[in-house]
């Protein structure tokens, strides 16, 4: 199956900044997307501010769709989710990206969803806020709620790729441990720990509860337990074979 | 209690471009934080951009702190974590944002907590990531998976302060309407329909039914209910009172 991220599509409404712009195609494709259209953009779009912040993600403003008014821009889109700002009628009705990122991908299996991101200076009008069939704000705090137009683009394509799915996270390269092995190098410890002489026998227990409590903070793998075995056989070995005499003074 | 937030430090090693620190300065007042710490900064990190996109959150510029190592900029923190770049040994062993900004916060109730970003060009060197207790990496697309500098930092930013639990979302400005006041507006409307001869007596129940499906599809306020009930009694009264005669033809 397709990627429901290609059934996504970007809409900026009279963007006046091309660092913006070219900051949002990178967001896009640092998270699987690819449709760009901006609807009435700035005719003088810095192309030098927006090249450099767009990097390797070019591609995806060359591809973008250029058109008058919203309503081209997302008249076939099975729902239109608009950032709302910070102010106004609207507030009380609106949810986190979040929130409705699992919506917004569930509705991009039948149609195309617009999530459209309003001007640098004003965000978007009432009359087209009124079209939004998901109104969203997006958490910030109130000392200083207003988020650049490209950050706020990052935190909902952010949103929309973590929803997917698609996203695999890098693995641990071997598995966990088990109870087995895990018990036998803690021996190991417990017999380099009195071949170095570090504590008097009867306060070994106590010691390694210790040890125990340092080294089972985080899941170990089984190479994470071979180093440690390892680590406590030759601080064994070593203890029983000086590398060299003491000085004998 | 003062907020945990402001006992996180955001990092910036070696940056390069002013206006990726003014997005961060940004980036940190739209999430509650205040700590910026530079690591031997570009001398000529470009001032003008950096206002720019800094815009209202100037003041967590000029209260930087200026450093020439790592060490100095993290050696008082409980925690250090890093944001590891896209490939590398330590690759497994990271955890997103996400799944760690609470741990992150609950560190920061005893001693600062940094979140320490690379320069854009080259991300952390090996032998700093080694300093890290969290190694953090971001999902990303495989296809472009490196993100803009003050985008990763907006992310990160961003978890700290939902984590944080200081967000408090905009409430409906009602309450939502009770079984008995949904009930006495369907009935109203089903009154209205009758009184307009939408549909014939018989198919009523059927009808009414897509009715309740539509307007149940989301949770209706106490407002909503009243706005749809005078709708449907407005309907009936001026079914039985036309405004005009009709036309004779």
């Amino acid at each position: 199956m397709n990627s429901l991220l290609k059934n996504i599509r970007i809409v900026c409404v009279r963007p006046l900044y091309g660092g913006n712009i070219g900051s949002i195609c990178r967001a896009m494709r640092n998270t699987g997307l690819e449709q760009l259209t901006l609807v009435n953009p700035n005719p003088d779009l810095d192309q030098i501010e927006l090249r450099k912040m767009a990097m390797r993600s070019l591609p995806v403003y060359e591809q973008r769709v250029v058109v008058n008014t919203l309503e081209e821009a997302v008249g076939d889109c099975g729902a239109v989710a608009m950032t709302s700002g910070v102010d106004g009628f609207y507030r009380g009705h609106s949810v986190s990206p979040r929130e409705c990122a699992p919506d917004l991908l569930d509705l991009a299996r039948s149609k195309p969803v617009a999530v459209v991101f309003g001007p640098e200076d004003k965000g978007m009008g009432l009359e087209e806020l009124e079209q939004a069939t998901h109104l969203l704000r997006i958490p910030s705090h109130p000392d200083y709620p207003s988020l650049n137009l490209s950050q706020a683009a990052m935190l909902c394509c952010h949103e929309l790729y973590l929803a997917s799915g698609e996203y695999e996270a890098p693995q641990e390269q071997t598995d966990p441990a088990d109870h087995r092995q895990r018990e036998r190098m803690f021996d190991c410890w417990r017999d380099s720990l009195t071949d170095i002489g570090f504590c008097p026998e009867e306060k070994m227990d106590h010691m390694m509860r210790g040890v125990r409590r340092i080294l089972s903070r985080g899941t170990l793998t089984e190479n994470d337990v071979k180093i440690l075995m390892g680590i406590a056989r030759q601080t064994s070995w070593a203890a029983k074979h000086p590398l060299a005499e003491p000085d004998s003074d």
